[in-house]
């Protein structure tokens, strides 16, 4: 089964290595348009998924993310036509010198081949990940969610007929049919077809690849990030930075979880932040020195440091120095983004030295990392490991590269 | 007893990513004259090494490779003087532009944190491993085989004396003990410790790895390399680009192991070329069409297609066409390196957009894929896979990168 599908988004894989960008972006074009025209058919497959959700008792929060309408159809053409629009990473040359034989060579982007998406309730992905796939020149195997069938083998249906349309190969887009444990971790082990898996969703589907995956993969793991307001801080700017980090956007990856202070400050900046954050909703969780400056801190545990809320919580630690400060970070960081805030040279130039995550800010939110802020327009995720891709992955990221070498008859002596 | 190495791996390797580029040559200079200093414990070590090896009845080409003496000591310490020679790759500024907001960002190479080497009986390893990590600002678990335990240690010793006497953390270099099964399988799945596994050995590690290894790893895999000769060729640097790539160097990744050749020039290429190489004592296994033509050639199993011989073994398959000779290249190859030669232009872009490989060569030898004939200086490997690093492995690919972004308070809305 899943060799009958890997063979077919290899073979497809190599017909969209040789596409033109022009090609691409025509594609992602027609198939915006084809998701537009078939919205009805699309809608009526959702109301089927949306009415099985809701007779296995699903949570309302699942039935929301399992939900299309016209908003929501228009918002994955709306991508793919963004997603057309940015320039092709294929081709690209990333280098090049010549040898000291005078062999010419070329470090060339090309795409990976064939690149498989496990997801969760949101049939947007489908359309979205074979939008990023194709236009990095790979064949996509999409496995979404046993909820989400009937939708994304719709979306599925009127992309594989725009590539029939234009001639390209059926196969360049497959929606899985397999929603099973098993078929997951087939695809998870199928070494001899997929080139990288990327997986969307939550702690459970991270932990099961992690486990499990034997095929290349990139994490888009947890980020309990930290901001740090050192003695040296503005404290006006701190207090905005802070605020944003957590109230902006606290469902996702790059929103504060956690409060650093510098003893020699805390006194006239934790009242008013704490203040600020609670007039914004936000439930705080310290320590004693904290607690003892604000009544409204709730005590943190142990547990409180290494937790990413992804909800209107942050805890609160106060530290004697740049150094306790660091070490907190390092050891319940997740190595996705930490943010100092002083105006101290020195002070900045060790915190962004010491510490290991993809992204680490001076005087600036967290929530800025993210590909769009970047620059890299369509982000397939924000990577938390070390290898391939860290941070924001842009379409690069679903690319490899390639040494081509042009001789005139040299070897080796 | 993995999480006990692991974790004072972690400690040593935040104290190597401070190191200067001039702190780290040093390093390596001074490990390189302690190594020559210690040679006589060091050989003593191994004498002990090679005597139980051959107690155990050990074959003698492991043996040869076990063997040390005072050569190949000088070999290791020049080779730590070579690496310590070679640019630091940490702290290079790989790209930087301003967000629109006017924080400034940077993106720069960063250690990867903890890296373990496996490999086999050279005990030689032990130091040109220890030398890219630290170079690379690296920590290093190097875990080899049980037979070279005894040298291993003994050069470890060298080395950690050197870390010592420097006032650095000794164990930014550990020489694994325990050399079980079980011991090299816990290194493979301590995800929390090592950032980067690298085997050196042949294809029952790479295998293992691949099955059980749950840490991110670099595969130096399997080259099944081809030499296609077009139509189009210019049959005189055919001839001497066949025999090069096959000839050379017979038992390393990057030396051909299959002829390929275009039916249009077979008839008054294979005879000559033939000839050649079996002069060099190359055993040829055609297909019939080249058997046709040379007596001497054996007949091919589909077995041979696939089959890196490392040795002086060749198979000969004839084409009607460029596409055919891509189709076989595709369907044999291990993405290691393949050759075309050929006048014809067209040809030579087909055959380097086709084929999907880490190094595509036009009329040149298959064994220029090779990271000192590349200019990288020190290699690691050569990848055969596509994430990460394709091609040969310099000290970058030791490295991971990370953003900084500078701003003056800014905050997203």
């Amino acid at each position: 089964m899943i060799n009958e599908l890997g063979r077919q988004a290899r073979a497809a894989g190599r017909s969209l290595a040789r596409l033109t960008g022009e090609a691409k972006r025509d594609l992602l074009v027609a198939m915006a348009v084809e998701v537009e025209r078939r919205a009805s058919s699309i809608l009526s497959a959702n109301a089927g998924d949306m009415e099985e959700a809701r007779s296995e008792g699903v949570s309302e929060a699942l039935l929301d993310r399992l939900l299309l309408n016209e908003n929501r159809i228009r918002g994955m053409a709306d991508g793919l036509r963004s997603v057309a629009r940015l320039p092709d990473p294929v081709g690209m040359i990333t280098g090049g010198w010549n040898l000291a034989n005078g062999i010419r060579l070329q470090r060339v982007r090309v795409p990976l081949g064939v690149v498989a998406v496990i997801y969760e309730a949101r049939p947007n992905v489908t359309a979205d990940a074979a939008g990023l796939c194709l236009k990095s020149g790979n064949a996509a195997l999409l496995r979404g969610s046993s909820y989400a069938l009937g939708s994304n083998t719709a979306i599925g249906e009127a992309l594989t007929a725009v590539l029939t349309a234009q001639g390209l190969p059926e196969h360049a887009i497959q929606v899985i049919e397999d929603t099973s444990r098993e078929g997951a971790q087939a695809l998870m082990q199928a070494r001899e077809w997929v080139d990288l898996l990327v997986p969307r969703g939550g702690p459970g589907l991270i932990a099961a690849i992690e486990a499990e995956a034997t095929v290349p993969f990139v994490i888009d793991g947890a980020g309990n990030c930290h901001v740090y307001v050192d003695a040296a801080a503005d404290l006006g700017k701190a207090a905005s930075i802070v605020v944003n980090s957590k109230v902006q956007r606290p469902g996702v990856c790059n929103a504060a979880e956690s409060l650093v202070v510098h003893e020699a400050v805390v006194d006239e900046f934790l009242p008013a932040v704490a203040r600020l954050l609670l007039d914004a909703g936000v439930e705080l969780r310290g320590d004693d020195r904290a607690r003892s400056l604000v009544s409204e801190i709730l005590p943190a545990t142990e547990e409180d440091w290494g937790t990413e809320y992804h909800d209107l919580i942050m805890s609160v630690r106060v530290v004697p120095d740049l150094d306790a400060a660091i070490g907190h970070v390092l050891t319940y960081g997740t190595g996705h983004t930490e943010a100092i805030v002083t105006e101290d040279v020195s002070a900045a130039t060790r915190f962004t030295q010491d510490i290991d995550a993809a992204a680490v800010m001076v005087n600036a939110s967290t929530r800025f990392t993210d590909g769009e802020q970047f620059g890299f327009g369509a982000e397939i995720g924000i990577s938390t490991q070390k290898l391939h891709v860290r941070g924001p992955m842009g379409l690069e990221s679903l690319t490899s590269e390639r040494y081509l070498l042009f001789g005139d008859g040299q070897v080796r002596t």
